[in-house]
């Protein structure tokens, strides 16, 4: 038995988190997953109606779920980042989930924009700290007037959460094709950059059979551009992954197969895995958004949760699906690639 | 007359200079600019010799100059970011230069790695705040040992600085294709966010010709693999300028081309000029490097300086150089793309 929540939040989270529930279904009944599920109900509806962000029975039967499947939150209605660090940050870090992976592969059928990304395509995982830098609080400021003045920011690194991070990145480097770039600015935060090289250096001499580099984080950015099959994982700071984690879905042709795992590494709560896009409420109710992303999403989960060859079939099915149904952004392409990937598991 | 401060620098800095000081002199005999030169000896080789970083008498040499050229800083025999913050942004901060302008462009004969930048390719500029945000301070450690514990940084963001920014932002939009792009990451940065959406709500009244929206940081990096031709000038935050502007380089087909100009606006102290590239220590000595970068901020020099034609003339002459010598990476191809510039400027 597996219990899992669900989130389907705003804008286009409910459309894509329905495709990768019937994804799920089928999954369930091909793998006898004996998946249950339960709908939390967050986001800017919920907020907006009871004016609490994330109340406590929502924490309540998250904490007691195996894993949290997320669609996405955001609303114009509401001042943003309310919803975004009210509840996607807050339990990042409440659910001690350290660790947010990214992967970035180029699939079949998905054209990158890159006219080059080598014979093979671009495969690479972004491990991004999760809980920590310029996540850890809203800031404060000082006003003249109505005017904010001055906006201050801290931004707080800590062994603790940097060697978790560094130490999953060398593991999954390990289990893949053994290298791992550091990604930061030591140039510029010198006293993080230096907490940062001094955790990949411990940590090292534990995996002597990967090999490590490092790059500023703007020299990345260009070398993505440049060489993208270079690189197999990257691990760097919550802002940093955050930015390259969008410019790797990018790469591998947008954000419509960028599937994330917030990972909690202790067992002491549920992992959550989310789509990298936000709730585009621009095409919300269009039908057109692509859910290959959220049923990725679905795939990692059951990875997490120890069903490979569920997960396997998901991934494959998806990839299927995708080189059928290659309507992107037309009017039923969210319901017909569910549909398609549904029927590729048979 | 005008009088030019060099920087030659570490690195490949001295060997682009010296092919930006060959078309500087031409460009002066053409234009009768009255150029004359002083070089700086500031940099690695410096501060290793007099263990100073920026010794008073440099920072008053520079500081009688009409404009400051700079090769590039940064020796892996120094510690990371000492030359680069106790030079480069200490002359930023010093000599009043709240306003980084990064131009992005593609050229004839430098293919972007973009299948699709439009038909008339990309051209925008990345207005970047200079002298705030992460990079107002080094860090603060706490220690366990040898071992840093805790790093913090502190981003600080003033409303003074961000509208000079945003002004002129605004400013070159009107003169461009009147659009601008805000970009930060409003979501988590909530009163930095704010402080820069109220920037930009009090200046656009003064601009209502000027379209405006705004993008994520992360979400930009997508967009501009998607449609740099969409953009015309970004204003954004010191260390999102950074990263988006290596990735612009990436786009326009590397930093080979990637010129800028730091510039003081209120005729305090004297704008600095510099390719976006670093010292590059890795070739330096191979005589590959390209010296484009540093001509072209030559050409942002003399055109800040009030020699639009000259200019213009340097801009073209480099156009027409890069077809002739396209053989990048070649052992005299610093020294050949030099010439072929000179030869141009006739
Ligand atoms: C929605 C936002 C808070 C979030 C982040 O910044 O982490 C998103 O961009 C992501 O990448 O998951
Ligand atoms: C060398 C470094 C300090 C500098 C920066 O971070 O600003 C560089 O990357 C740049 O973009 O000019």
């Amino acid at each position: 038995m597996m219990q899992i929540s669900v989130i389907p939040g705003d804008g286009i989270g409910p459309e894509v988190i329905a495709e990768a529930l019937k994804v799920l279904r089928a999954l369930d009944q091909r793998f006898a997953l004996g998946a249950s599920v339960t709908q939390v109900d967050l986001g800017a509806e919920a907020y907006l109606r009871d004016g609490a962000i994330l109340p406590a029975a929502a924490i309540d039967t998250l904490a007691h779920s195996d894993a949290i499947l997320l669609g996405a939150l955001g609303d114009p209605r509401v001042t943003p980042g309310i919803l975004e660090r009210g509840i996607i940050v807050a339990l990042r870090t409440r659910f001690r989930q350290p660790v947010n992976v990214r992967p970035c592969k180029t699939r079949p059928g998905i054209p990158s924009p890159l006219r080059d990304v080598g014979p093979t395509g671009c495969d690479f995982v972004i491990v991004r700290e999760n809980t920590e830098g310029l996540y850890v609080g809203t800031g404060t400021s000082a006003h003249t007037g109505q005017q904010t003045a001055v906006a201050v920011h801290t931004s707080i690194t800590t062994m603790t959460a940097t060697e978790t991070a560094v130490r999953y990145a060398f593991t999954l480097a390990r289990q893949r094709r053994r290298h791992l770039t550091l990604c930061h600015k030591t140039n510029i935060l010198l006293d993080a950059g230096q907490l940062w090289m001094q955790a990949i250096e411990r940590i090292s001499t534990q995996f002597p059979d990967v090999d490590v580099d490092y790059a500023h984080v703007d020299a990345m950015c260009l070398h993505l551009l440049q060489r993208p099959q270079r690189y197999d994982v990257i691990v760097t700071d919550n802002l940093f992954g955050d930015i390259l984690s969008d410019l790797g879905a990018g790469i591998q042709g947008g954000l419509g197969t960028a599937a994330s795992a917030n990972l909690n590494l202790d067992g002491s709560a549920p992992s959550m895995f989310e789509p990298v896009h936000g709730s585009a409420p621009d095409i919300a109710g269009t039908g057109t958004a692509n859910p290959a992303a959220a049923i990725l999403s679905v795939a990692m989960m059951l990875e997490n949760l120890g069903h490979a060859d569920a997960a396997a079939a998901c991934d494959a099915a998806v990839n299927n699906a995708l080189q059928q149904v290659n309507t992107s952004g037309t009017a039923a392409f969210t319901r017909e690639l569910g549909d398609a990937v549904v029927a590729e598991i048979g």
